[in-house]
């Protein structure tokens, strides 16, 4: 069925709020979730407001987790996510990165001891909007095997990427997997069957049962390579930032551990475009990046993003299509 | 044939010396493309450089180029490259961020107008070896059309990373083709048809002629993620630092368009791995990523990078083997 996306985000940062977050940070959580079904993206959104509420109520989420200053050279902004919700802490670090890469030309937070984020997208495009480059990483529970072997090792391992550019900012915005676990779980909440080829059960055979698919393996994208990438994710968050590696992490599906932190750590680097130019021109670099992004249509396809509402782009009438069963037990909830 | 690492290098450096390069330029050329050999990426290695001669001779790289500030704001290097190769200024780069990682926590060296600079994970080993991390990015001449759509967009569009690790550092190199161009090339030269998947002719139609592969387009890697992976590599390089996207650079094998700059540009961002932990500790990030060395062997997989020679380890007697053709025409050559 169909909910206003003000509706729908009212009631989330309510049902938030009623477990704990402040009304602030339950609207920007609730924010995260409603864009991400503003863009199609449901396995990122709503569907998870259960076990984001349950795991704040058994404590897996510090509902009054604060963010908490590591190390600060300035350009490099280490922080303590406190166990708490990923999203509203990624927004703060956006907030937090624009000032230092207007000084320094770049810059990265990193957020260790944190919880899901949601769609890393919406971080990029929010850099974006307010003129600025990003690259968003992420860890997660571990779903893909080493390449060639066995066994979780590395989570989907999210990329996000936002540029700014005319007539609308480039977002990039996927996981190295084949298919996001959101994704997996949007089907299993359905029960519905997987396509064949996204994923393997517990034992590594493949699977197109998506209940066994969640307990089970994600396949890499493009095999060795997307490894390789994902690797690299891994590295630059769980290895990185810390306290722990993604194959450590409790499964935010599994209910047995829902009172025990999952630990996320983040990394949001930021670049001001107005100074990367390599003749100083202030312009230039936006300029060439709308001209790839007319370059790109030209040739019949489409840049990144380019079918996106951007944040300031969606309405609180924007109708958003939600599962009648989900909305019901989101609205016994409240 | 085989060829000892020192003379292989010793020859290129002659070559690139006698084409105008001064003795430590050349050095640093000529030790990139014999590490590229030493890899087992002959695509990167001596093989490129006849080309490159060609170039230098023709005036399609500066052999006098210079690497000039443009913007420094102390975490954010921009610099000119002067149309001259891009091996030597990727390692003055490296030579560059160390301290800036040291002092910032993370810096980012920006070089336009510059030339092709061989295997990306040379620099991410190098800096891995100097105890950083670094993430290495750079473009080139259009390979790749945009998804859904016909035309060449993109480049092959190169990423590496390295990551200090034990027992060896975690280094990632790959482009986001299917294949590299440099793999094409070997084909090519050894009048190999290419197996099945790797390229179209320019017309779109899939080709196993080499020759019309290079002329053609490749196929980016895992469809609609890898282009948009590619995407971001071409806006981080060609879109924010230029002076052109990777579609109007003269293609390096085309012998009519030598004596034109291809005016690539790279991005080298580096991070002390020392400063990102989230509790502070310096030791932290070097052990975690170690485990997760470990943790990939433990599930029958190996860490990308795990079979490479680290640049210190390549002594003057590691054998490379060398096309004989090739290895003749050098030898003429000099």
């Amino acid at each position: 069925m169909k909910i206003r996306y003000e509706d729908g985000v009212e009631l989330a940062a309510q049902l938030l709020q009623k477990s704990g977050l402040d009304e602030s940070k339950a609207a920007s959580v609730a924010r995260a979730l409603g864009l991400a079904e503003a863009w199609g993206l449901p396995s990122h959104g709503f569907l998870r407001l259960p076990i984001y509420l349950d795991r704040l109520d058994a404590g897996g989420y510090a509902a009054d987790a604060r963010l908490t200053t590591t190390t600060d050279l300035g350009a490099l902004l280490v922080m303590d996510g406190g166990t708490g919700l990923g999203h509203w802490q990624l927004s703060e670090a956006v907030d937090l990165a624009v000032p230092r890469a207007e000084q320094f030309g770049l810059t990265a937070i990193a957020i260790g001891n944190s919880g899901h984020c949601g769609a890393l997208g919406v971080y990029a495009a929010d850099a974006a909007e307010r003129g600025m480059v990003s690259l968003v990483f992420s860890c997660g529970p571990a779903a893909l095997p080493p390449w060639g072997g066995t066994g979780k090792l590395l989570s989907t391992s999210p990329i996000a990427a936002g540029f700014p550019a005319a007539p609308k900012p480039i977002i990039i915005d996927l996981a190295l997997s084949t298919v996001s676990r959101g994704k997996i779980a949007e089907y299993a909440a359905r029960h519905e069957p997987l396509p064949e080829g996204w994923a393997t059960d517990s034992a590594g055979t493949p699977t197109t049962d998506a209940q066994a698919a969640l307990e089970g393996l994600l396949a890499p994208l493009g095999g060795a390579k997307g490894f390789a990438l994902a690797f690299l994710v891994e590295a630059l968050t769980a290895g990185l930032v810390g306290p722990q590696l993604s194959k450590n992490m409790p499964d935010i599906f599994d209910r047995d551990s829902l009172s025990e932190p999952q630990r996320i750590s983040h990394l949001l680097v930021m670049i001001d475009p107005s100074r990367t130019d390599v003749s100083g021109d202030v312009d230039a670099p936006g300029q060439r990046l709308s001209e790839l992004v007319a370059a790109t249509a030209v040739g019949g396809g489409r840049a990144p993003g380019s079918r996106r509402f951007t944040p300031s782009e969606v309405h609180p009438g924007t109708l958003l299509e939600i599962d009648s069963g989900l909305l019901k037990r989101l609205e016994e909830r409240a």
